[in-house]
């Protein structure tokens, strides 16, 4: 069985972390650097935006750790800065990414290659090197202990790579494998992320540091994180796919507290345990996303189901969750569902609007294609009430179905958003 | 020549138009029935709404053109209502749009194929029939007389179509084509709209109807409309393609002053005369909607140049238009280029950032893929006191180019949208 646990990164054992104030912001009391070190030998997967505007740190990230998998070498540490993208800064931003990588590897004794990058904040602006010079070391002192001890240890990690978001982000699973010795063995998987600006984040970043401590091999690792940001991360509507900072990173530090690991390997019985351990944390942490977009006062979940085919359901939900129109109507605790039939309408997803229900906050509004009289009293109770407003659509032209997480649209996103950069 | 001229529907002969109160409104005050009337012998070609869920007047007229093509028919009038979008209406919805037709077909004296009809406003809730069977007589009584001399004269008509707008929408244009005997004859191109919510106006509607006193025939009419609305219309991010009600009539009416016109046909050396007399006139509305979009405070233009496909440089160009943060950052007056280039990079459009140059307002601020340092100052001077911000990307991979209406997003619109219906 694989379940949620309290806690973050700290869960898992063999990785230690830190966040610190390193100066890339003005206010000195905010973190604003985090380090997350692996033992030697632990692997590493990541995916990374694919907006053609990408960020200096996701072009050197992406070529580590290509080179680790060519070399057969591990990952041993991630930095991250909040504070500065270090995107649309030309091959100065590239120098500036490389030479964090550079100074984090002498100072843990590894190679270049083996320290991965990312940065998140204001765009186009130059990221200074100095503030790795000494937030380095600072962080390495800081260095929680790695003994997975303490599910929070990796707090201050979590705060230091917040931009506008209100609340750090953190989630942890655990799950037990069988060993070769007949025993059992409780294996962790945690994770520490930042959202975003909602609705079109475009330039928002997403980041986030998951790692396990089983032992799991490179390739393996990859296609688990593949499978499991494609049901998470990628249906918060903040397009993770597209920012161009957008980075998710996953080590596997293989230092459970048996001496000798077992290798879990991507046909075993038991290898759906991990994975299922993976989705969970990943689905809670982008649930977190959603709740703390931009301005949100309520956390809105859109599930479309009996749609003809995944693409469909996803594009019948993501159109819900993109409409200006229905996330300012659930900012006014309005059941408008007019608005959620037109948006499934225009997604391009095959349906007869004859065979279309749709539930708002559990309320049937729309049935079998015609306006359901329900109480305007009851809706508004319970849109004002709820802090997760489910938007349900059953299509009628299939069985497939897709979940998409977003946040309602509120006079709060516009005064982050058209406030003056200064 | 073709040239824009000052009015409206107004400009073109032998159309009638009338606009009056019929009750579809609280506000007795408020126009919300508007009736456009043209000679036996007209022709008519119309585009309409993708969405899957098109309203009822959608579906009627849809079948009304068809059944005129196949008879060989023209129309004779086109009957609008707001404040009610007769859409997500069921069986009944389609039972008044048909009783509409039927009842302005009687009172005119011809069949129901030959009536367009067309409703705009709240989604969901029963269209009455009764304020039709006042309203269309009075609204015949009110005719205005097709002189074709008062430029102004569908003004009333304009007005009914209205909803959130907050300015009536009305362009003109003439045009000259020479005559069989040898003379020169003075044309015209006239048209109301109505705008909608903006930015995702998935259900928010764009109606327009347009007409030209030019003698043509349906199948050429219909060539034109399309070319028209392509880059027109469907450049504005009302997305007209998609909500469950837009509809833009094209009417002939043939009504020069010559009592025997020349018939405009496509393959004729000034055919593109007219062409260019519909796109000015569909590019000015389109313009103005994008300008009275909910909450505006800015028409926003995005021009994007050196593309490397046509499609290319759209989808850069809507993804530009699209985006919530480019348009919050306009309502802040904030020159913020790096959110420009972050929506070019998600657009899926294929170039090289180290190509890309971006002006806001006519200020360089990016170029070859590097920000270019300009005066804060110059910047916000010019987003305050410009009335139209232009945002220009040149891609530098191609020669394809493309231009997209929006405005910016304020606080209004959180306001207008988030209210409840009641």
């Amino acid at each position: 069985m694989s379940e949620l646990i309290p806690g973050g990164l700290g869960v898992v054992r063999g990785l230690r972390s830190a966040g610190v104030s390193a100066g890339f912001r003005r206010d000195p009391a905010r973190l604003d650097l985090a380090l997350v070190v692996v033992p030697e030998g632990s692997t590493a997967a990541a995916v990374f935006t694919r907006n053609r505007f990408c960020a200096a740190p996701v072009s050197v990230s992406r070529e580590h750790l290509a080179a680790l998998r060519e070399r057969d070498l591990g990952a041993r540490a991630v930095v991250l800065n909040s504070g500065n993208a270090n995107a649309a800064t030309g091959a100065a931003g590239r120098a500036t990414a490389e030479a964090t990588a550079e100074r984090a590897a002498a100072l843990l004794g590894c190679s270049a290659e083996q320290v991965l990058v990312a940065s998140t904040g204001v765009i186009g602006v130059p990221l200074p090197v100095e503030p790795f010079a000494c937030g380095l070391p600072a962080a390495i002192a800081a260095l929680s202990d790695g003994s997975g001890k303490d599910p929070e240890a990796a707090l201050p990690a979590a705060q230091a790579i917040l931009t506008t978001d209100t609340v750090p982000k953190q989630a942890a699973a655990r799950f037990s494998l069988a060993q070769d010795d007949g025993t059992t063995q409780l294996y962790h998987v945690g994770g520490i992320c930042k959202g975003s600006g909602m609705i079109a984040p475009d330039m928002a970043t997403m980041l986030a540091v998951l790692a396990t401590d089983a032992s799991i091999g490179a390739e393996a690792l990859d296609a688990a994180l593949r499978e499991a940001v494609r049901t998470s991360f990628n249906r918060v509507t903040v397009d993770s796919d597209s920012s161009t900072n957008d980075s998710v990173f996953l080590l596997a530090t293989g230092a459970s507290s048996t001496a000798e690991d077992r290798v879990l390997e991507k046909d075993a019985a038991d290898w759906p345990l991990f994975v299922e351990a993976l989705r969970l944390v990943c689905e809670d942490l982008a649930r977190q996303i959603a709740r703390d977009g931009e301005g949100a006062s309520k956390l809105v979940t859109v599930r479309v189901s009996g749609a003809a085919s995944d693409d469909d359901a996803q594009a019948a939900a993501r159109a819900v969750a993109d409409s200006p129109l229905v996330k300012t109507a659930i900012a006014g605790r309005d059941a408008n569902w007019g608005r959620v039939a037109m948006a499934l309408g225009k997604s391009g997803a095959v349906f007869s609007p004859e065979a279309v229900s749709i539930q708002i906050a559990g309320l049937e509004v729309f049935a079998s294609g015609s306006p359901v009289a329900f109480s305007e009293e009851e809706a508004l109770r319970r849109l004002v009430g709820y802090d997760e407003i489910v938007i349900a659509a059953q299509l009628g032209a299939g069985s497939a179905a897709a979940t998409v997480w977003t946040c309602d649209l509120t006079h709060d996103y516009i005064n982050i958003n058209a406030d003056y950069r200064s």
